[in-house]
């Protein structure tokens, strides 16, 4: 692998769509967007692979295998990022697949499978629109009417789709069947600060935790900031303050649930001399494990009618938009760590919080994702940094374990033993 | 009185800048406050006044006095609203004003004092203004930039005043001197909801509360809402729900001031996904002691590094815009009590939470403030109702003051006994 390559590579690709504090905005569908997707387009085809877009315009790289008929092996992830965003978020994960080819072909390596990168197109979600919709058109799990649907700007999606060279009318076509793949690699940067605080470098996924969002409405009475005596008070703000703590507790104290967040406060009337009548939470939840989110839920909803009661406001907890958690391949996770091993590298099993196209292609796959540390955790930002090191080590590790795969033959119904589903949409 | 008439009165002015809910817009300066301020001259000529407008805009109303150089009684409030207001806010004050001169005259009783009621401009702050315009110029307090000001529309502020016969150029002229006002009468709502729980239709305002807006800043780490672990957080939003509680519990548990209210909280960046960054609360104390007020200030910024140590956040608490208190004149307060107890009217004294023109007025003259009663202590919305017998009893209690204060002779120096300020503006 050569390690400086792919750094250039990423530091070639940041400057497309770079803001001025060191961020990149490359939304999905801009005009950065367009240019970044040439720019890995070119990268790929100088590393031999075929290249194409699909209806959903994803950017593929294929190379073909020696076993005919085999499943393809895929690495995949995606280069559009968010607004003032990082550099290595999904950007990573494609140029290291990209370097992966460039390798076998510079070492004139052949697979028995076929290897196809993939950049899966808007994995973020650009401009409200629903994110990681390249990789559920790949799954063939894309709702019917995502092409007609409306970003923010008024836009429709599939002329969005049209702008990357996606066909809106040929979606459907977009789907890989199950026995056309025999795993997904996705490489990735952690995003949070578990590896670097325990020092090691290459974290093994073992499952993508799944998300609700719940909205927490908590109605008080608005009255005078001056005239109404403090023990006459319905204060929606103050019950909300509780309910914000109350959130947390469930993570951090009682342990119910991984994280909570409460990322969102809207108060209404919103004025200094007005005590609030009306505010708005958004709360979500998320857990490898889709029984604990029920649970935070259903806690969370115990301690509202408390904080209601003993505050006078009615608290409504509502459930909404649901990701569910997904595993990653046990056998993929084994053979990632052998190829850790390989390069004398510590590995650590941990969960992914943030969500990956993995999780939408564990639908018709095997998928195994490796991490590399993020700097301080932080991410979606543009203090976003890995160091070359580990993003080195990183794809050392994604090489290797891409070639320990193609050495096994596949087992017959493989797909079966990862009976993993997942659901988007509201859900009461 | 005619509380009939009074009633009609009031039922007309609601009508001019109604809306849909039964509330009432008659902001200052609008078409609306215009034809409003038409309607009170048009009555205050009935009740036989003279009436003027001064250089800021005050509608005035003057009966002649028998005594030679005495100076005025003063009878004052306000009929502009805030948007969607009530309709007895200011507006029954001055109406009832205009129903005592119009009782004097209908029984032709003399008074030995000039008689003036007095609409002032802009009490509520219409469109981002000051507020207590009128009140601030009629007591030589004005701010001398006051008319150069843009209100939020970008308009000038002395524009607005000549829309309503207003010169802004002769703005000093509007100022009285203490030694022509002998008393200065406000009736009022009460905004509240005390003399209503209490059973009782008379307020003796003993002292006007003061405010100090305190601008709040929790400065914590913006983060991914999936990938950061709990325990290594520095979540702005969960210390600033515990801001919150720490500003309600310095009035309602440790009694240290009045009121505490928590208004505004405004998220960065406000994502259900990203862990809250900065937040930015909007919290007022209220007291009728300005010493109580910074002890507030400086049990929050105590509480503020308790919390913030606890939470590895940053919190900033700056003491921003405040009104000092003021006190209502001892003897007005007797005399009100003394007037209620003619008709066998129960009388409380509590201090007001709101601000009024009085406040202002106080600066040049003693003041006396009478409450009636609110239900639900609901203000400043379409549901602000006083019952009729409430308002009439507010009237006779008004009337019956004037005339006892009338009977008065003044007492040499009289206002060096009420050494009130009044400071608006920043102050750290």
């Amino acid at each position: 692998m050569d390690a400086s390559r792919l750094s250039s590579h990423l530091d070639r690709l940041r400057s497309i769509g770079a803001t001025a504090d060191g961020g990149v905005s490359r939304l999905a569908f801009s005009p950065e967007d367009v240019e970044g997707r040439s720019y890995v387009s070119g990268l790929m085809t100088e590393a031999g692979l075929a290249v194409e877009v699909d209806a959903a315009g994803n950017l593929l790289g294929r190379r073909p295998g020696r076993r005919r008929g085999a499943p393809a092996l895929l690495i995949g992830s995606h280069i559009d990022t968010v607004v003032n965003g990082g550099a290595y978020d999904g950007a990573y994960g494609v140029l290291a697949g990209v370097e992966v080819a460039a390798t076998l072909a510079a070492q004139g390596i052949e697979l028995d499978h076929p290897l196809v990168v993939v950049a899966f197109s808007d994995e973020e979600g650009a401009y409200g629109t629903m994110g990681m919709l390249g990789s559920h058109a790949f799954a063939g799990v894309l709702p019917e009417d995502a092409a007609a649907a409306f970003d923010e700007r008024g836009r429709r999606v599939g002329d969005l789709l049209r702008a990357v060279g996606g066909d809106p009318a040929g979606l459907a076509g977009c789907a890989w069947r199950p026995e056309d793949v025999a795993a997904y690699f996705e490489l990735h940067i952690e995003q949070g600060d578990v590896l670097e605080r325990l020092g090691v470098p290459v974290g093994v996924v073992e499952t993508i935790t799944g998300r609700v969002n719940v909205a927490v409405t908590v109605d008080g009475v608005a009255g005078h900031a001056g005239t109404t005596p403090m023990e006459h008070r319905a204060d929606a703000l103050v019950a909300a303050g509780r309910m914000v703590l109350a959130a947390r507790a469930i993570a951090a104290e009682e342990r119910v649930v991984l994280r909570a967040t409460t990322g969102t406060c809207e108060v209404s009337p919103g004025m200094w001399n007005v005590i609030p009548g009306r505010v708005r939470l958004g709360v979500e939840f998320r857990d490898a494990d889709a029984a604990n989110l029920d649970a935070a839920v259903t806690r969370l909803r115990e301690l509202a009618r408390t904080v209601g009661r003993e505050s006078g406001t009615a608290i409504e907890v509502r459930a909404g938009a649901r990701t569910s958690p997904v595993a990653c391949d046990p056998d993929l996770r084994l053979l990632i760590a052998e190829s850790a091993a390989e390069y004398g590298l510590p590995c650590h099993g941990l969960p992914s919080g943030a969500g990956h196209d993995a999780q939408v292609i564990a639908r018709i796959a095997p998928i195994g994702m490796i991490f590399v540390p993020s700097r301080g955790g932080v991410s979606h930002a543009p203090a976003e940094y890995t160091a070359p090191e580990h993003l080195a080590a990183g794809a050392d590790v994604l090489l290797a374990a891409v070639l320990r795969r193609d050495a096994q033959q596949e087992a017959p119904n493989n797909q079966e033993k990862n009976p993993i589903y997942l659901t988007i949409g509201s859900q009461s």
